[in-house]
């Protein structure tokens, strides 16, 4: 069975830092290895971004992968560089809380000891060639965790927003803008549904930035072209949505901005 | 043999969506898959730039290979989702025309029944991950097209857009700008023998948007650094170039400009 | 032992040009072919920064991996395609000195011989696809460089860009501003240590464009968020940051621009 180690960095591929680390892993991991991009355009040390694409990511890959996740606006510094084993897979990275919205339930996780496996001095600005690669390839080779360092108790955390839940309203925020300009909330079909009974959300309207208040709707393509719709995007949230443009654009809206559902009041 | 699955789509690298898409392929495929990245970067929902490209690369791809492409306006409305055979190769992707440049000559179409090989209910939103993913996964394991879906009489197609011929002039239209900003018309060779037999050809120029009339050289070294020229380009259609420039810019040019072909006149 | 070919190009991946290459290769390759995008974001023709980047990337691979090179500003003219043996590594590209800043000691050159393996006559302006990928492929399936191309005696050469030193100052120039907006410099560890014994260096200052007097630290992280600092980065260049920003922004300073580094005067 081939070995993955996949890579999700802020580093660009303009720059040489993306090679250097696919050489590193090609030339110390095992000959079956295959290493598969993720992507390189986390916004440049924006550990929340990354922390969401790794947890959307990072479920659908088979048993054995190997993720390395470099968003590391603290390199060089006392952060500890983790190996998680979550859910028969493994996670590498910096403990700024970058993996933590992918390890739910049980997970084991260990500060990694380079003087264990490198055997040159480490690089104060590039762990992720110099530390993070060499590790995965070990991963990759068949190592034990216990080889690459010690257990430890607890990692940095990135919090879950949560929904804010009133009488009459039901307040989200947006978490993400995709690169269709689409706005992604934290509001999940759970969320809505302990809220308001499925088979009364039509009744539903969402409100964001300058939008009208909007209906949920199954699937794009159930709005005419050009006209906003709220639907539960293909990760489970909420998401605010222009058939054929950019709800960001349109809505004046961006990371961060409060997202409200209400009820829409009967006609007079 | 190793298997391939290549990737087509409008998605970018900054969200998580191809990833999500590899992790399924890997998941789902067999042992000795490789995902293979042709681009994400089609412009948002443009079918025809999708179908270009597909139409330039599939025919590159050794015999078993699997293109996937996903540039699809309409996920989630009526319109099918396609499994073909061509040339000893499968394309899947929506039944938008976005394959059908690629399919030349004879080729066989299957609208595919995802209710026959999704356990899942299927995503309104993200069909790529959950319908053309899994469905490239059974093909590159192995399963028979007929056990994924039903033949179709025929498939949506996109014209080629044809060249006009006047007695004294041929006019075309540009079809693409590269990111050189080199103009792709849909000039052939064989289109412009048709008109002017090739051993003629240095009597002829070619104007576009505000460029002067230029000759058709051999190659872009050619002509001297930062003149114009035109040329039969690497997909055998007539382009004009700026050598170490951008043809867009300097003329003023955009997809679906008129470019138009005459015969120099002698001097009186 | 998997065979990797590794691709280095101006391209972009808009357009279908890589994913040409990519077909040309697997249909060409070894069964056991593995194709690994380094960058294809290289500025357009942009020899140097290709350069550059090659001489980074390169000495991470494993020995018999197969790197192609395409930044091409004179594709068609009478430049030689080069096939370069170094170190247990081949290097494809155009000799136009892209390759020349990897080809430290001692190695081999060839000039490809294309009328030795492409059946068809060679494209004018794609010689990614119809020589460079096809020679890769041969080199992959064990074909020896002499079937491919004849030994030349020397190629063309970048020269590195030399420090200069004087009595109380040392000047270099910043050769790349990376994505984050870093500066790196030519001035290695060794210039500066043969300038100023290396127990001194908490003594000098370094200068740039707009900036003040910056000492020189071990990492990104001894600096408070927002300061400007100097220090060796992951290439062993000098290179000059601003943590958590961008240096080429604050200190407005571009590829070319001049750095100094002298002794901080004692307080009088």
């Amino acid at each position: 069975m081939r070995r993955l180690i996949t890579l999700t960095t802020d580093f660009g591929t303009r720059d040489s830092y993306v090679a250097q680390m696919k050489g590193v892993l090609y030339a110390q991991g095992p000959g079956d290895l295959e290493v598969v991009d993720l992507t390189h355009e986390i916004a440049p040390q924006q550990v929340l971004e990354a922390a969401l694409f790794v947890r959307a990511a990072v479920p659908r890959f088979p048993l054995g992968t190997i993720h390395v996740v470099v968003v590391d606006p603290g390199v060089g510094s006392a952060r500890e560089a983790l190996l998680c084993e979550h859910a028969g897979q493994f996670l590498l990275g910096p403990d700024n809380g970058v993996l933590s919205l992918a390890l739910t339930g049980t997970f084991r996780a260990l500060a990694l000891r380079p003087e264990r496996f490198v055997a040159t001095e480490l690089s104060a600005t590039f762990h992720g060639r110099d530390l993070f690669a060499p590790a995965a390839a070990r991963v990759a080779r068949g190592a034990l965790p216990a080889q690459l360092g010690d257990i430890i108790a607890d990692i940095e955390r990135i919090a879950w927003p949560g929904v804010e839940v009133r009488r009459s309203e039901l307040r989200g925020q947006v978490l993400q803008v995709d690169s269709f300009g689409n706005l992604i909330s934290n509001v999940s079909r759970a969320d809505l549904a302990a809220w308001i009974p499925e088979r009364e959300w039509a009744q539903l309207r969402v409100v964001v930035g300058s939008s009208a208040p909007l209906p949920i709707v199954r699937c794009y393509a159930d709005a005419a072209p050009g006209s906003a719709v709220a639907l539960f995007g293909s990760g489970g949230l909420l998401e605010l949505a222009v058939t054929n443009g950019s709800a960001a654009a349109t809505f004046g809206v961006a990371v961060g901005a409060e997202l409200s559902v209400s009820v829409l009041s009967s006609p007079a």
